[in-house]
């Protein structure tokens, strides 16, 4: 069984459209969100940690697919559930579910590469996935 | 050779993370932004006009696949083109290629389905896609 | 003492700017989902269904006013606090205070109206404050 | 008479909330876009530039003050017009009109001051307004 962490959105009158549904980008930043609190809560420090002492910049996305199945509204709290599903050499896949109790809103993949900061050529470029951090998210 | 419409898309720094670069949920935001443009475009009403005269509320998505090639960041300027790719009997899908200049930025499809708002099930509904409508597109 | 609410938001990495701190419009809205979620903590019920019972929409923005004293970066749980300092009798105004533990991160005022959907005039038009929404909240 | 730089905004679906208007952090975040844009258009150099050549990080702000005066709606075509209204020795204040044609929607200040990253103390600190940015401003 892989780690699995979720985090808890609320949403908000300001997420929604004008046909008073979720405004669909923010289903993805919440899934950012969870990307990035699946780290932290596995124990990876912050970026801007790993920024300071390993050049590690984040991990920016190379492809997203989701599927929507069900709308949501504001004054509702959904749930975002997060695990890896595969980690190769250089990319790693997220899984990530939004559901509002037992309903499934939204379900998607994000596949992400760990970049850093490469002074020299003043660009951020793709890295292998380092195995430590690897080792505390599997 | 499908109607194909395209925007103009100022990046701002507020569109940007940590990292320096376009928060990816805003690609997604253009995306959709340029799916509603490319009906605006091809002569279609606002959803507004079609809420009030048809009781149509937009296209809400079904399913998004993105690739991300290029990173973007502030002060560039970026295309979004836009064309549908597929017509079905229920759902349509769009492509839509985000350049600067001659470069990829990233390409994504969106599947969307029209909805009405069914006001005895006090819910949005699907339909079929309006012969019309699709007429204005292809 | 006037009845106080509070929400408590967390900072993501995608609320932050190429500088690595908040990009201040997420302040604003923090405070928009805390003014709405003053009057729901109060007991009114969600805009929809005002909507639905009573025309009534939401409450725009007529003013705002903020003070910003210090930055703010992901990884961190806010609070925002949120209660009405006037009542007039067009207008309302919500004082909120945005604090990491005991640091003030920002402060601010959102004077609003209650509207309606004038379906003649094809707008939204201000209203009174209406009384048993007020007496909820007082 | 101070020199003014504008930006054309279009607005978009998913800046209008379920009452169908902008959801106004959204005016935030295009008045900030002027604020930069009016500094670009004056010829100073993108901040990551300025970042790297002498450390100045951005204009963070300090205080806001927006009236709210009507309603926009996507669709439409905004133009947020910007100046200096005051400098002074380590702050300066920008003023902000939106309009839509000639009907003004809203109007706001910000007042920001030079930041640079101090990495000794290792967080963003005040400075004075640099010579040279003013006088390229004024």
């Amino acid at each position: 069984m892989p780690k699995t962490t979720t985090i808890a959105v609320d949403v908000r009158f300001g997420d929604c459209d004008p046909a008073g549904i979720v405004f669909y980008p923010n289903f993805q930043r919440w899934m950012d969100a969870s990307s990035l609190a699946f780290f932290q809560q596995c124990g990876v420090p912050p970026w801007r940690e790993l920024e300071a002492t390993r050049g590690i910049v984040g991990t920016p996305l190379l492809e997203i697919h989701t599927r929507f199945v069900t709308a949501a509204t504001y004054g509702e709290t959904l749930t975002v559930e997060t695990h890896v599903e595969a980690w190769k050499a250089k990319v790693f896949t997220q899984r990530h579910r939004i559901t509002r109790g037992e309903t499934l809103i939204c379900e998607g993949t994000e596949t992400r590469a760990f970049v850093f900061r490469d002074n020299a050529a003043g660009r951020l470029r793709a890295m292998p996935v380092p195995d430590d951090i690897r080792a505390l998210c599997e």
